[in-house]
């Protein structure tokens, strides 16, 4: 054992066997979805059909919101001066951050806390959620999760929340969600939704994820999405044009259904 | 329109619906898996159940090799230094290249040139394979996805093959791949595996997807990989340590099946 | 005027002229040096020489640590496996970061707040001074800049404290540093080194840098020095290679001086 | 000596010494300026003070080129997002590459092809430089390093070449360069300037730079630039903002000279 030796727990690999969590991997391939392998080596446990479905609702919903995003814009700048594929992806993940995908992490730690107050000082629910919305109105600060610069009703939350409801993860988390929401219209006269971050927040916090992995969800659903806008940028844009952050328009399939 | 104006053809946003190729993405949660979602980001169409199945197959086989790949000990060796995950994914990501993750592409271009090649020659496909094969041996050029550097026999290859034989990808550029490995074992004497990376370059070819596209594949499913070492890092090791790139050893559970 | 028009304040172009902070780059070029081009870039005014002499000493004492850093452990990592250069040196920067070239900034913030304190309550200096070290043994927190985790004297901190005596900027800030370090081993009964970070933080406090920038000192240093060690790995080394992050030897040309 | 041992010729470090290639660097501090470190560091020999000082003025030529460069507007993208400075600064590194600040090597490879062509096959240098110039043409093939997106007569280029003369770097190489766009021009009948990436390339050349490290110095000089960008990003604007790629205007000081 040398002085340097470490411990890690996730994958183990020995000659012609890799132990993802303990699982070899071809025993997992073909047997769990992605999602549900993403959920593994993430908690270090297999997910039933109900987690691994709302795995692939979560990181479906957040696959990619259009060419406006400064995380899609840096990465396709980034391409358009003739970075390989890669580099324009991490310029684009080092492009998420506090005031863009931040909202999950930060919803997350919000209903955690404002969850753990009640239960423990044996709170009034909707009393508790009054007070919290009325002091952060006091204090001037934004509440993450409710409102959209772009959406008055954000299409993906209801389907998640409906969802979360079918599958079994519409617990306290969601429900403080949405009566914090409807205080703070209450209050503040405004008829603002909750946005589809703030959603996944208040679910990952009923699946038991940790909030340091809150925006891990963001990235790892937009990876592919960025790498669609990479490729499109390399294939059919001039290299090094000047990339307007919202003057464009979409020459993609028309509206369709499954 | 402005003269900046611009084109893109991935997802239409209008207010409060967003739609992914055409897809409103609130149709799609719930009705398709994440793979599914990748594959129709990427590729523009939905894809069946046995395609969508494929991709969860391949994603899955690359989710994660330990903790020695290049690409784990740079995103820890920046996590250890207390940057923020992002930042550390993107080291990660950045330290995917063509040494380390690049057999994919090199792949697919390979076969597709060779398949091609018969075709257009009208050739002997066993023998234009074999030709193939002395010309790289005369040239001592590698052919990228035979042979592994810790595996003698990697048992993700086996299992992908069956599935896409079973799933209906196991055509022509599958075939010259296994063609490929037996001509240069026989030739050299050897008993190199075919890899996982090269069998995916040849499953991504059958599945119509370009070159371009193919290391993505791997970073695709290796980024939920390199967070989970990364949430490691972060919660049980001494900031700033030195990583010894090979000297750790495995603390998680045991072998177990599904 | 559009409505997304926003403002700069540091480089005016227009046809066949390139004004930084209003000097034509070209009145600029042979000039003065690239410290104090990076001066002036930075804080708006053109340095004197003496500035300028500073910003040379504090640039060069910081341009390389040999090759066992973090960052430059992440840049080589990424170089072995095929990144072009702009990407290795960019997986070097992310891994900087509090724990490594984190003292300089922390050190700033410390001492102006200290310094402050003092002017501000009219305290005695040394005994402010000692009720800050006393403060912090106490809460057990580390003093950034004090110690080394490898010199027990570094040689770069009093030659820099030299020339800033010299020059010029050896004040309240200063001061208070040597003074906290004098007071922690008196304490503590150890014989611990202020570091080059520590000094060189105190020494931007003198130049009235503000503190959000002290880390970048010590990235702009170290990008020359991390492109050495990534031309070196491509230049000499074998790709994909375990890179050991102690043991290597040097094999460049002997102690020299000047 | 573990078998993972390794080489690395550039710093060499011992208990409270810190030797760059052979140098002690305390002894360096105060002594040279930090173009000159960059030149030993990358060089492996302490450069006299005319190449000390060509060193200052390229990196002081491409310190900043405004708001528009990809590089800067990738940077600020990020830091808009709330990103830490080094985390934007990588995102601006990532967006320097092939069509933007890639000139540099782009020229150097190609001079030094045409004058050891020139040399090689005893060809008379003009007739040489026209033939290339005509193989260009008729190849559709750009030169790099021959006109700018902005500038008509970029200011840049002829203090350097004034320089490079003075101080004894103006040999075959630039020597080519201009011989290059005379003849250029006179075949296309346009009066295109050499831009000053392009000069900048055929200095290096006669500087003794190898091709794999001129576009590091664009990088070099551009990171206190992209620096002073994202610090003005952070501190004077809304975060999240949309960032015009064009659309601004300057507010720093008026035109001034030294």
């Amino acid at each position: 054992m040398g002085e340097l030796q470490w411990k890690t727990g996730i994958t183990k690999i020995e000659p012609n066997k890799i132990m993802v969590r303990g699982y070899p991997i071809n025993d997992l391939m073909g047997k769990i979805t992605f999602s549900q392998a993403i959920y593994l080596i993430l908690k270090g446990e297999l997910p039933d059909d109900k987690v691994g479905k709302m795995m692939d609702i979560i990181l479906t919903a957040s696959i990619d919101h259009g060419a406006t995003p400064p995380s899609t814009l840096a990465a396709i700048t980034s391409a358009a001066t003739g970075a390989p594929m890669n580099a324009s992806l991490a310029a684009g993940i080092l492009t998420i951050n506090k005031y863009h995908g931040g909202a999950v992490e930060g919803m997350m730690k919000l209903l955690i806390d404002l969850v753990e107050k009640i239960e423990k000082e044996n709170l009034n629910f909707e009393d508790a959620v009054l007070d919290f919305v009325k002091d952060k109105k006091e204090k001037h600060e934004r509440i993450p999760g409710i409102g959209h610069r772009y959406h008055t009703n954000d299409p993906r939350t209801d389907k998640l929340f409906q969802y979360a409801e079918e599958l079994g993860f519409s617990g306290k988390h969601v429900k403080a969600l949405k009566s914090i929401q409807k205080k703070f219209n209450e209050i503040s006269g405004k008829n603002l939704p909750i946005n589809v971050d703030g959603a996944i927040g208040a679910v990952l916090c009923e699946m038991g994820f940790p909030t340091a992995l809150g925006n891990m969800f963001f990235i790892m659903a937009r990876v592919p999405g960025m790498i669609a806008h990479i490729y499109e940028e390399q294939t059919t844009q001039k290299p090094n044009r000047k990339i307007h952050p919202t003057d464009h328009i979409y020459i993609g399939p028309e509206e369709r259904h499954l």
